[in-house]
């Protein structure tokens, strides 16, 4: 085993043994490299205990059920028996366990004490990674301990009895030994279906291969010394004919024999330097807070570890690589709520999230098509062809068991305008043409199209209004004038119109091709009409309150307790046809609000400050994604004791493990990577003031009181700066490596700021 | 009492009593006279068996409750005692009962042979009017006849505990012996009270005045020699400070003391006399079909008996005068089902419900305004004042048994368009100019302006939508573009055009005076423009049918059947926010069908029966509404044998009583004017083929198999017909005393109908 004890402040750990908890340590200790997620279960576990090797990208359908990304079979798969008794603290009780995470490095931990017979104790100790370096492989090491000599039973295998919601997803599994490594191959139901390989090392000796139903394992003899170590290395090399077309397997047993023949500390090592690049541009620093330091630091884990790495077919789903709740489905989660991080941090793996979305247009044009408009209106839930995964259908009433007929789908039309802010908010920080040239301007322009055809022209009133749409606030849904969606759509039609003009200027002829292609040239003028007349709801003259949609002032003005007073089952969805806050003022989640934190600079705090007042109280935060919008206004007008509370909530949702896991006998358990991303964008663009419009970087630090300083690293276009802010002191250093100068203002002042320049404000 | 025996054609009688049938025969036997409505209860019945004396056009309101018309105290409370034991077929059973209508001259009638003491029997026969010369007066007869000698005690006086839905409406009465009537004075509860007061005769004895309550009687004892007649009249008068201003009571004192004075038989007489001139106008009269002849006549008898016949403040509610149901509302119904039928036969009649609308335009402007809109948008339910009457919530579910939100009030906009219909429907059959200066046009031009501020332009496309309505299939609430209401909406827009224009060229000053006072002149080129481009729904090139509304073609194609068998409850709302028709096909009641109806001539036979054979199964007729709408569209593609069924269900719902009477504890009984209006249109206007555009009357005539001949007269501008259809053969007849030619078209040939003149074809 390693000998170096990570720091405390990067590694969280429990103890004791729960059953009931364990569903929620699987999403606690996930490791994942963007490629896999790998839930943080036991060894020994299966699939009763939610074990997940879920794959990024890779989905399947089986009948009618929702299609969800496909969970690879488990490749870490070890058991240890004495005699025909299984050592698992869920089988009997353990004299000691624990269970844990370094978040630093992304490896998994746990330890088991087991009494064994004749007084005998085994200490059994087992760390395991999803490595960062070489994405398709999955790491463990284990070490085994007795006080007295003992002979115990290991099985090392494959359990190709995965957990599925909607499964099983894969017809009869070939399994083979070969050089050595025990191989699986298996194939999806949908379709063309995909083949998903998996090859994974056994030990030294010879091993008995033995088959129970779906599982296969060597099973070997250990002869343990009193007092001696026993350890051993285990290495899965998963791949798919996505991935590595027509010979997967071979891909897999080359991986899988490579890193055994390297060995583990090898490839610890070089998953390790792969994780500390990333946090060297994407760690952020707390002094004075330890426990938000923790949180925070544990959000940004979250995030590194499960954006894809490469390519363009996959993006951040809302639960992560954490299993297949909500479909495995890319939401607005992804632009609105983790890119920004990754716009500031790790450009690279923000463009694989954009080109996500340029990959994905076909299916978001299909969509608009399907419901009789122009243009792309993207999935509100998008597994890799960009379809609507989505279904009009998608919950179930508890007190009747009806499905409830809702309005994500097909009405939640803001999506479009979030993934143009995405891309726009991308070339904004990176500087990168190049992704406008490639999609990213159609992609732009497309959204644009989509808000023409779905808007309506009000002649009487000179002005273009955006009917019939749900917004954030999904409790009322099928609403006219949606604050959020107008402003958005609003703007996604001025980016549009901006980037042609870009391209106009800078690739004349890319541009002309693009405006041939998709035939533009007729609805620019339209296109520059609805820019300039398109109605977004004002602030009261009076109150500065923005009115969430027509006729929300005139809804039931009751409070949350009141309400939840009101229900019958403690279950009931709030929204749909007739769910209880659809006839009161009661918000699901931030949405005038959300408005109010992504187009602020358009709007005065004291209209910021009139709205998080009036809307804070009625908004019941039923959405994870609700806290940090309410932290980042809170902080952009200084009121960061607010901010602080809903910042703390954002950042300790996967810790503490409180959203909820089940909804009737629906599994929606797992990560939160929006509250994620929520929590660095509270702690750098809300407490530290970081905004960029892609030529200035600007900070307006208001730090909780409790914090004495907050450092991060922030990148525009190319050129990095470091920032450390205290109450009262700004401190930025560029880059000795950038390679000009970079404008930043603090305090309306703008400077340029040369490579290895230190400015104190 | 008279000898007559009313003609069996002209009577409906039921014999013995049952208690639960007593709430139906109370709508079934209603007499009435446009001022009041009297329910067909027994004498000696009170609140408990829902005795009704509703009032036309007076309301009020009890709290929070609905608003609702006011019951009057009940005067010809008539109760008969021997020694203590009330005789009653609801006390104790009778030896015989009898119960019935003769509604050729609106008389009820009952009959019950008690048995008394020592083995007598007594013969009690009651009838009763509400007179149809005399509108504010109740008369009734009573004969009594016992076999052998006895002694009856007998109460006559007033029952001032009324029944009421949302009562009680009076504060406490004042009740006076005056000049030997007993009198009731009380006032309502809302505002601005209104006085209701009424006076009723004794018997020409000393009666000793007793008070029970609220009940105020006076005692008589009864004599009766064995074998001998004994009878007594009794007229109460009802007054109320709306008709008769500051002295409603010294009003009904007099005609109290008039109608005592000359007699019962001379009120028969003029009661009889006004009835025998509505049926000279009225009457249909078809060979061969006695039962739909008794159902149809039966019908006619509902609409002559409770149209009003003065004054602009009062209409047709959607229960007639049959009680409180639905609040004394008049709906579309009225326009829409009963105003065809007084169009044609009886004009004076015909203004009044327009009238009504005029009336009402300034509650139409304050709708629209609450809800942001110019014109006037019709109250949904409209009492006196035409303000909304409808409320957000008026289900409640009977699973959760909360209030639902239902969109009747706030969306059914074609309400508007239906009101529009009617004013010009009624001039064009009357060429009565006069409606138009005084208030018609002004109706026509704010629900005009009414559409214009409700549509949208849809530049892309070229054309103006009426969205986010609710059409008559109320199952589907909240729909774009809905055949129907847009179909309507763009001929409430055209109307009011021609009508201005009409104005414009033969009363240039009050076309000027109009277009000054509601500063018309910049709207005109708009609603132009709107006529021109308003888009309604056009049928399918392939399958010729008419979408109901965006959509509707992607719900579930679910039977009726199927859908029923999903049921929780029998009594589930099936529309609302969740009921289950509302994903599915299922509609409640002719839509697209009721298009097809009122503006038939646009679309082609080969469209209407496309649409009649798609929509038909999937109908449920959930309102009384619908079925008279598929017989018109059946008998129009000369489908008679699918015209008749429905025909009949329409004529028979207030005979056989089989409308649903209670949702919960709810009543919700009563007449259907709607449903009548239905069935002389199905006859007339279906079998008969007739139709006017106010210039020619058209005959276009399709009997069902069983009918030998259909006659019924028709009145077009001031110049009457007699018609006589039987099958191949038409004969038409001016009366002698039209004023000048009438022109006429048979088969395609259009001719001049000289005074006198008879024409065969």
């Amino acid at each position: 085993m390693p000998q170096e004890r990570p720091d405390q402040a990067w590694r969280i750990e429990e103890s004791g043994y729960s059953p009931r908890r364990a569903e929620i340590l699987g999403s606690k200790f996930l490791i994942a490299n963007g490629s896999l997620g790998y839930r943080g279960t036991l060894e020994e576990h299966g699939k009763e205990a939610l074990v997940a090797c879920t794959l990024s990208g890779v989905y399947d359908r089986r009948g009618d059920a929702w299609r969800e990304p496909v969970n690879a079979p488990n490749g870490l798969l070890v058991r240890l028996f004495e005699g025909r008794r299984p050592l698992s603290p869920a089988a009997s009780k353990a004299l000691r366990h624990t269970q844990g995470l370094d978040f630093r490095h992304g490896i998994h931990r746990r330890h088991t004490a087991f009494a064994l017979a004749r007084g005998n104790r085994l200490d059994y100790t087992v760390e395991r990674f999803a490595s960062l370096d070489q994405t398709k492989l999955l790491c463990l090491r284990a070490v085994l301990k007795a006080e007295k000599a003992c002979v115990l039973t290991l099985h090392v295998g494959v359990d190709a009895d995965v957990w599925d919601i909607n499964g099983p997803h894969f017809g009869p599994a070939r399994v083979t030994l070969s050089g050595g490594l025990l191989c699986v191959d298996a194939k999806t139901n949908e379709g063309t279906a995909i083949r998903v390989v998996e090859a994974v090392n056994g030990l030294a000796g010879p091993g008995r291969l033995r088959r129970m139903g779906k599982t296969f394992v060597r099973e070997y003899t250990l002869r343990l010394a009193a007092g001696q170590e026993l350890s051993f290395s285990k290495f899965a090399a998963v791949g798919t004919s996505k991935d590595t077309g027509k010979a997967p397997l071979a891909a897999a047993k080359a991986l899988c024999l490579g890193a055994a023949r390297k060995g583990y500390p090898a490839a610890l090592a070089a998953t390790k330097a792969a994780w500390e690049r990333r946090w060297k541009a994407s760690d952020v620093v707390i002094e004075g807070d330890p426990e938000g330091q923790k949180a925070l630091r544990y959000s940004i884990y979250q995030l590194l570890s499960i954006a894809p790495q490469s390519g363009a077919g996959a993006s951040i789903p809302a639960r992560g690589l954490s299993g297949q709740v909500y479909k495995g489905a890319i939401f607005w989660d992804t632009e609105m709520f983790m890119l920004p991080f990754f716009n500031h941090t790790q450009p690279e793996l923000a463009r694989n999230l954009v080109r996500y979305r340029v990959h994905t247009l076909p299916g978001a044009r299909r969509k608009a098509a399907s419901l009789g408009h122009r243009g792309a209106f993207y999935a509100w839930e998008s597994q890799e062809s960009g379809d609507e995964a989505c279904t009009l259908f998608n919950i179930t009433d508890v007190i009747t068991q009806r499905p409830l007929r809702t309005y994500f789908a097909d009405k939640q039309v803001h999506i479009s305008a979030d993934v143009a802010h995405g891309v726009w908010q991308y070339y904004l920080a990176s500087g990168d043409e190049s992704i406008l040239l490639q999609g990213g301007a159609e992609v732009l322009a497309e959204c644009a199209r989509f808000f023409l055809s779905w808007s309506y022209l009000k002649p009487l009133k000179g002005r273009y209004e955006i009917l019939d749409v749900t917004g954030p606030d999904e409790y009322h849904e099928r609403v006219h004038n949606n604050a959020y969606s107008s402003a958005m759509a609003r703007r996604a039609v001025t980016t549009a119109l901006q980037a042609l003009d870009l391209l106009k200027r800078r690739h004349p002829k890319a541009h002309a091709a693009l405006v041939r292609r998709l035939k533009l040239a007729k609805d620019l003028p339209a296109l520059n009409d609805l820019a300039r007349r398109l109605y977004v709801p004002r602030p009261d003259p009076k109150t500065k309150v923005i009115e969430q949609f027509d006729g929300y002032r005139r809804l039931e003005d009751c409070d949350l307790k009141t309400l939840k007073g009101r229900l019958l089952d403690p279950r009931e969805y709030l929204g749909g046809g007739q769910g209880l806050a659809t006839t009161t003022k009661i918000l699901k989640q931030a949405d005038v609000v959300m408005m109010l934190n992504v187009l602020g600079s358009e709007y005065p705090d004291a209209v910021k400050k009139a709205n998080w007042e009036y809307y804070e109280p009625r908004t019941e935060h039923g959405s994870s994604l609700s806290a940090c919008v309410y932290a980042l206004v809170a902080a952009s007008i200084g009121r960061t004791e607010w901010a602080y509370r809903y910042f703390m909530k954002t950042a300790t949702v996967d810790l503490s493990g409180d959203s909820k896991q089940y909804v009737g006998t629906l599994y929606i358990g797992g990560t939160h990577p929006a509250a994620n991303g929520g929590a660095w964008m509270a702690a750098v663009l809300g407490f530290g003031g970081l905004s960029s419009d892609g030529r200035v970087l600007r900070l307006k630090p208001s730090l909780p009181r409790r914090w004495k300083s907050l450092s991060f690293r922030a990148v525009q276009r190319g050129q990095w700066v470091s920032v450390r802010l205290s109450h009262g002191k700004v401190r930025l250093e560029a880059d000795r490596a950038n390679s000009k100068p970079c404008p930043v203002a603090v305090g309306g002042r703008t400077r340029d700021l040369k490579p290895g320049e230190v400015l104190h404000a």
